[in-house]
């Protein structure tokens, strides 16, 4: 990030017609919005475009999740109607919604607006072997690099995290205890809303895949192919690419997070460009934004992907940099400070 | 509210293509806003009309703040010059903003995007007297009620709350006191950000304004004119209006949140219409907010008033509502349930 610019915003955040602090999450997320683009104030973050990374995953065997997996083709499919809830948020904030196939194991309907990087159908089961090979994490990284290009090229000044994977809470509880270090117990979640016996079969297998694997935290791409899932390393590649472009990307829920923990690792000065859109119910959510030092901007009780929570927080942070870009100061305005 | 009208909102959530209770707070949101249309789904909540009210505050004079009064006036101008925090708020989502003076003490500028309703040139002291005359309170009321009709006559299809008064969370935080039965130092802030000498001083005025007045909260005309603020009486007046047409409408920080235990006080239904936009740093609003049963949307450490907070919410709450409009279901997107 660029200190000259996150100073130049705190020193136009005092001289503001309002009393210093008074914008609270705003002020820090403002300056952190100039840092990322490397001047004071920052460019509007419009237009704003959404990518969902899909994907499935094997370890969907192992009895994590009561939804079937052909759901994720469904919901694909979904997204693509425009009547999945993040459909109906990104049309509020007024995002652009691109869906990625990086690795849906069944076929999809033909659609012109589906891009297909799709890398394998669908992980391997993390339980009885590698989600992937290291091949293939790289291949799922480069296919988030180059969604995130092509956005930004585009003409997006924000990238939006989205995801689609039926049982992909449980590579993402998996990836975050690797990075992290934090116990299974800690950072596995509910996803969809399991049952009792359901979450301690998920905690169970997040810990099982952790003994079989002992992922490397050092070794980004080997943690990713060996306990992640397609659209986690899509979106590692999405967070990275967005962030040597200098455009800030909103991280999501628990799926985002995991993916910003492997971003972080190949390249810890790529948090700079992340902003956490939300605190997702997810347990795992609140580690991964806690180790990569981020505090989300909403808490509204999510827990349901796609990049809902990414989206939602989009219009704050927007209003964060208008307010740099576009509120009198005291001497422009001839009000009397204190 | 209308029951019929929640409970098909509630019912329409569990058929929507995402995991029941996914949506977190935007779920009950979404059914309280069935239940103040009373129809299922609720409008989409455009456009959206602010009304900023304004009024000066004979406490002033008692040290509780460092800014002079005159800012009052000076933001008024920088309101209708569209340089404030909330116009470049407004603007980011899209709501009207209206200026309405109910009680600023000095000459305003002649313009013509300001309403005139003056109903006296700042309060009295409420350390010393009354804050207004009981006539007053009820003029200042009848203008809340006056702008709201006005804006829902021109379309509007949710309110937000905003204010504008040098020294006005004093006011408030009696009004809090008075309504909760909370000590004063519980429901006493920093305000714009005072020092511990003046804060101890606020503190004490509360509690020397209470002594004095012993406002009855069952009498909220009584309570508003002891130790009130003209825009104070103007919001209760302004959300009492709104509930009476089913209109929603969006509370802000302390200013709002004690204008509506007024309102709440005179008319207990008026709550069922009312969305509290953010958890404000002052410790009133959440005192506020709590004994009004509503749970904030926002929780961003604001504390700077004039409708930030409230504005800040409104694409969440569209959002919530948009949810209810536009998301596939199970059976129409032909997506598989768990």
């Amino acid at each position: 990030a660029d200190a000259a610019a996150m100073a130049a915003a705190r020193q136009r955040q005092a001289r503001l017609t309002k009393p210093p602090g008074s914008l609270g999450a705003l002020e820090d997320l403002s300056v952190r919005l100039a840092g990322i683009a490397g001047v004071c104030p920052p460019p509007l973050p419009e237009p704003a475009a959404l990518a969902i990374f899909a994907g499935d995953h094997g370890v969907h065997a192992a009895g994590v999740t009561p939804w079937p997996q052909e759901v994720t083709g469904q919901m694909v499919a979904n997204f693509l109607a425009g009547g999945a809830v993040v459909n109906a948020f990104a049309r509020q904030v007024g995002a652009a919604v691109t869906v990625v196939d990086v690795g849906v194991a069944g076929p999809l309907p033909a659609a012109p607006d589906l891009r297909d990087l799709r890398v394998r159908p669908g992980t391997g089961n993390l339980l009885t072997g590698p989600a992937m090979s290291r091949d293939e994490a790289v291949q799922a990284l480069a296919a988030g690099i180059t969604v995130a290009g092509e956005l930004c090229d585009g003409g997006a000044r924000i990238l939006l995290c989205g995801d689609m994977g039926i049982a992909n809470t449980t590579p993402s509880a998996a990836l975050v205890a690797a990075f992290t270090g934090t116990a299974p117990g800690a950072v596995t979640g509910r996803g969809t809303g399991v049952d009792d016996a359901t979450y301690a079969r998920k905690v169970e297998v997040v810990a099982a895949a952790l003994a079989r694997h002992r992922p490397d935290p050092a070794d980004p791409v080997g943690v990713l192919a060996a306990v992640g899932g397609l659209e986690h390393a899509a979106l590692a590649g999405y967070l990275l690419a967005a962030a040597a472009r200098r455009v800030p990307v909103v991280v999501d829920g628990v799926i985002a997070a995991a993916a910003a923990l492997a971003a972080a690792a190949l390249a810890p000065a790529a948090v700079d460009a992340m902003v956490a859109g939300h605190l997702s119910v997810e347990p795992g959510a609140g580690v991964a934004l806690a180790h990569l030092g981020l505090a989300p901007v909403l808490d509204l009780g999510l827990r349901l992907g796609e990049g809902t929570g990414a989206v939602l927080a989009l219009p704050v942070v927007a209003a964060a940099v208008r307010a740099l870009r576009e509120v009198a100061t005291f001497d422009s305005a001839g009000v009397t400070e204190k």
